[in-house]
């Protein structure tokens, strides 16, 4: 069986385990608190020499790293993947949105206390942040998705940190369209929450 | 004709053209100053609502973003790009080893002087960018490329930013099956450096 090392609270994690759950694929899950710095262990990084969940084992006892990897991987000839050449290289750019975005929320959300580096830091990660949401409300505009016409793995890759977004004090209220492609998203079939366990 | 947007320096721009040059296909090169904020003009971002090199325009005048994206896109279908399923997660999870050594170099290379947050991350960006090299380097112990035993995309997206690293002053002498890595790399077929025009 899959086993995947995860942190609950992870939108990254989250990507893995709503593709989980939409392919319907039974994994046992090994929660790691990388607050309490779980992933740095030499027992991890035996693992994932970058220390990092979410780590996915696979039935053959090898390990996968990076969240884009994994999804791509366990959805490669699913409906979630897309087939044609462009789609799929849409999907993969789709990637890069968000860094700002998770960022400002685990440094919001989840320290206790910001650095000196993160206080001078947060407005920068705000404005990207910003700017990639009103590209996706541009595009979410003219679209129900991301990529095809259809649900698939953009929408998971770029849902797993939107939906949390306010948790690093984003306000969503100005981004109409944004919001009802995460209703969109949220209806689909199989779906479950960040906080929901396998 | 292809139609690649560019700055010649940049590591994710030498990405797209390397994987250009094994392919040998054919491409118009449209060099943009980003110092100048050449793409940040509202011509380019309609382009690129990202403002980012490279971005390649398709022989259906569709434009695709991110160095990653582009180079499956190109590849797709090639010897670079792996057939099997573990072998392309493999080559996707590589793309995420390197921010830090291409942020270092940026700030140290190009900039003529670093901002006090700049002043302030880069220990971080060096500490990082050090890690990957570590990760790597055990990596390229064992094994002549990244993935599967035979170059591709991993080792073109990995090298890009690697063979320029001592521009962002990391001092390479301490990784000598890096170092072997890029001298193998540099002598497979159809070669360009960073600084070739097509």
């Amino acid at each position: 069986m899959l086993t995947l090392y995860d942190y609950m609270d992870s939108g990254n994690g989250y990507k893995v385990r709503l593709v989980l759950a939409k392919l319907g694929l039974p994994y046992k899950l090994v929660l790691c608190d990388i607050l309490k710095g779980e992933t740095r262990t030499p027992e991890f990084l035996a693992k994932n020499p970058n220390g990092r969940i979410p780590t996915l084992q696979l039935e053959d006892g090898a390990f996968l790293a990076e969240s884009g990897a994994i999804i791509w991987y366990l959805a490669e000839g699913t409906p979630l993947a897309p087939k044609d050449r462009k789609a799929r290289a849409e999907t993969l750019q789709q990637d890069s949105h968000e860094p700002n975005i998770a960022v400002a929320r685990f440094w919001k959300h989840y320290l206790p206390k910001l650095s000196a580096l993160q206080e001078m830091d947060l407005p920068n990660r705000m404005k990207g942040g910003y700017a990639a949401l009103d590209i996706m409300e541009k595009h979410l505009a003219k679209n129900d998705f991301f990529v095809g016409g259809s649900f698939g793995l953009a929408d998971i890759a770029l849902y797993a940190y939107t939906h949390v977004a306010h948790e690093g004090e984003f306000d969503l209220s100005k981004y109409p369209s944004i919001n009802a492609w995460m209703g969109r998203v949220a209806a689909q079939p199989n779906h479950v929450t960040i906080s929901h366990k396998n």
